[in-house]
């Protein structure tokens, strides 16, 4: 589902990571370098797993979604310094809640190493996550009011989301609905406020910063959207974790909901509450790859990119504008 | 070690929990109805968590110190509401470290009941933990730069002082400065932003408010003092969790650090490294209760007292000054 403006557009973008983050490579590089700083504790531990789990890796899409949308709200470079802070934070509170996901879940492997909980142990990474949790929260003190209190609402979406995604495991009953509201609130809720807080800083009209939280909610949903379906299409190097994670913890991701949906052996299997394994899980691949229900989870997740670039275009055009076309258009490409 | 001063005041309180909160009974009130209301969240599981560890439970002695040196200070009835919330926030983040700390501690128990953690396990335990750490800082957005980075440098501190207490674990060559070190970060360092923030909001000066952080400090390390003898003094039923706790978790608690120094064979066992258990353990116990520890170590707590009480002779007599002292006091007689 290429977007005809970006690819149209004279400096667009090729839809590559490199390309898409250019018009912002100085303000991405800025933030890099303050955010490296910040993973810097006088505990020498919270340092080493800080810096293990967000130095050179991560793909940065939060902070990158955050500078495109300032610039293209308009924002001026006198004030960039602002949008880096808050694309930072995002990055590090998106940062704390890995580390503590990994506790939650047992997760061993995190962007194809050993996640922090594997090497460190459960009490170094929950304190870990908590410390990231503050400095995230230390850089926002500047911000107003409005700003800093969105931010903690979507802590709370995150932590809320969580919960939620916990309660519905092993839910052969969970709907679509159910899965929107799980992926809203542990995986949208940040880029809404990412989209909002830039649209904000970069001094954008109300009905502005309404339509980038509003693209924040759709980039993310369609970004968790392909994830889950990369999560059981793989392979393993291409995701850094184990093919079918969600599957086996039980969770109601995209291929599981409309696995429910149309296979009553997988939701009975589902059901049972306890971990797919062996040839049962061998099986529950193969019914979650089936080439309808693959085709069915891509248009989910098209339909939520058609909103994002419907909101789009409501911006004056600009590199950075087609940019974020571009960056909606990866997510596309992602599982191929 | 009564202060005169407290005791000579007019309206001076008596040593017990009421007589100390009275002269901010209603801004205490206050503070716990809108406390109580933060708990709530869409999902009902972190609400009941967060329900059952805060409500009714708990000393509160963090908004008690914050609303006393508010108005100590000359803080006026028409800006209360700032001190209140800064109040809530420090007690918010208080509880999440609970939550957190019995995670990591394996502490079943906690205020006389099970904790949290014994009773829902890790995940929802660290899920509320988060939660509450948030709502702290969605109530701290309100407030200036400065005031909002002295909450999360104190929390910044709370995650150094836990992973130092974890560095120092079965370390028999933990010294006074390493036992101070720990309780400043871990406990010292909320009252210190409470006094700070407290003092800031009232409209103090720079002096003031740097010895309202000062007397935070010298309070919490009483605090945390006491309670460290208390662990091993007992008994259960007043401490709300076994005796000996810090003991069985290798913790440098002051009662270790001093048998440590003062019994080689006592250091020997604290070093092996392994859970000091049956035997050892009441041989362990009865060596960290001699009189001449339990002296020195009350000695060490009427240490940060009198400093405590110099800082509060620079505030003109009030009824709140009267009370600080003897809050102050208060911690003396807790272990009697």
């Amino acid at each position: 589902m290429k977007n005809p403006q970006a690819a149209g557009a004279a400096t667009a973008p090729s839809a590559d990571e490199i390309g898409v983050a250019a018009p912002v490579k100085d303000d991405l590089c800025a933030a890099e370098a303050k955010l490296t700083r910040l993973l810097d504790s006088n505990e020498a531990l919270i340092s080493e797993i800080c810096h293990y789990l967000v130095d050179g890796a991560g793909k940065r899409l939060r902070p990158l979604f955050i500078l495109l949308v300032y610039r293209a709200c308009g924002g001026v470079s006198e004030k960039v310094a602002d949008a880096i802070d808050a694309a930072i934070a995002l990055e590090l509170i998106h940062s704390a809640t890995l580390l503590h996901d990994d506790i939650i879940d047992g997760g061993l492997l995190r962007r194809g190493k050993p996640s922090a909980f594997a090497r460190w142990g459960f009490a170094p990474s929950l304190v870990a996550g908590d410390f990231l949790f503050c400095r995230a929260f230390e850089l926002c003190g500047r911000f107003d009011e409005r700003l800093v209190r969105t931010a903690a609402q979507a802590c709370i979406q995150l932590t809320e989301g969580e919960v939620m995604e916990g309660r519905m495991r092993h839910n052969a009953a969970a709907s679509h609905e159910d899965y929107l509201a799980v992926i809203t609130r542990k995986t949208a809720s940040l880029f809404a406020a990412g989209g909002k807080v830039a649209a904000d800083l970069a001094g954008a009209d109300a009905k502005t910063i309404a339509a980038m939280e509003k693209l924040g909610l759709a980039v993310g949903r369609a970004f968790q959207m392909v994830d889950d379906l990369l999560d059981i299409l793989g392979p393993e190097a291409k995701i850094g974790k184990p093919v079918g994670s969600d599957l086996r913890g039980g969770i109601i991701s995209l291929p599981v909901v409309l696995a429910i949906e149309h296979h009553p052996e997988f939701a009975r299997e589902f059901r049972a509450g306890t971990p797919i394994e062996g040839a049962a899980f061998d099986r529950a691949i193969a019914l979650m790859r089936e080439p309808s229900l693959i085709a069915r989870g891509r248009a989910l997740a098209a339909d939520q990119m058609r909103v994002a670039h419907g909101l789009l275009a409501g911006l004056r055009p600009s590199p950075y504008r087609a940019s974020l076309a571009a960056l909606i258009d990866e997510q596309s490409d992602r599982e191929v």
